[in-house]
């Protein structure tokens, strides 16, 4: 087994734009965490925040994560406890970094990544190369209609947009990781 | 806009697996219609068809294409519906190879996936090069436990499992999906 230390994800309900273009909090999706953490084990990752800063939505994932982790679900389904052991909640952007600090001691850098185009982004065979650095990464995923254009330009790099091979350009989240963590990370 | 005329693909709800190693008939997910439709649209998928021999999951299925196809979905969300306009429900593997018969004129070369390995498997290097070949392909996902293993004998190729950098292999179909369209299909 080989874990990405290195290597930490995110997915972000707020900023995010809605379908109108106005920045809101999106709900949290019990089947994004299902998915995205056996995604995450999958491919190494060193943790999987879900980032919301509503204590109620908050609280909702940390019942879900006990129901896999300790109660009645890890005993069903021990392989998906197993994937939830590295998920984790956060109310912020910065209390992500601040535990990433804390594991690594250093401050991560971050990537976002979205189906929209942006001036400077990077590639995945440049990023592939810059994983392998002894830097800490810190992946941001969007929900709704997008992370909100300020997380953009802070970021430290911004993926380009996974192309399929038509124009139709609206992958789910859920199967967006999957790609971008198996083009960077994929055997 | 490209489309792949000679690919189509079918999420298996018969025969399948259940975690004691029973044949069963898996429940139809809605989320997997929702997320399989947008990969298939997204690289190019000439059809996605949705297998169950169930009289009330097939009329799930239809009320679940006619809301987002001509229903208020269809208005709220119109790239939804693009993506649902290439999805057909079907009883039987029978069922689909005709309708493709019919749509191509030719019998399709089925490929079967699994989280197991098995015998003369194809990787996907040597995949990708047959799929440029002028023969009709017709994937086959499973779900539950994956795919009776009757099926998986009895088709033209068996694709390698998907290997992450782990030895932790339980990743969901929909991410799986969307992994191998993009290592396939992908530019």
């Amino acid at each position: 087994m080989e874990i990405h230390n290195n290597i930490f994800i995110a997915l972000v309900h707020y900023p995010i734009y809605n379908k109108k273009g106005d920045v809101v909090i999106t709900s949290v999706t019990t089947l994004d965490i299902h998915d995205i953490a056996r995604t995450a084990r999958t491919y190494g990752i060193a943790k999987f925040y879900i980032l919301t800063p509503l204590p109620a939505q908050k609280e909702l994932v940390h019942r879900i994560l006990n129901h896999w982790i300790t109660g009645y679900g890890a005993e069903y389904n021990p392989t998906r406890r197993e994937a939830f052991l590295n998920v984790a909640v956060a109310g912020s952007l910065a209390e992500i970094t601040d535990d990433i600090k804390n594991i690594t001691g250093k401050i991560s850098k971050t990537i976002t990544t979205d189906a929209r185009k942006f001036p400077n982004s990077i590639d995945y065979n440049n990023l592939k190369v810059e994983l392998t650095k002894s830097d800490i990464f810190l992946f941001l995923f969007g929900t709704g209609w997008g992370l909100e254009r300020g997380i953009i330009d802070n970021a430290d790099y911004r993926l380009a947009p996974i192309e399929g091979i038509t124009d139709y350009n609206h992958l789910p989240v859920r199967g967006a990781i999957a790609i971008i963590l198996d083009r960077l990370l994929g055997r």
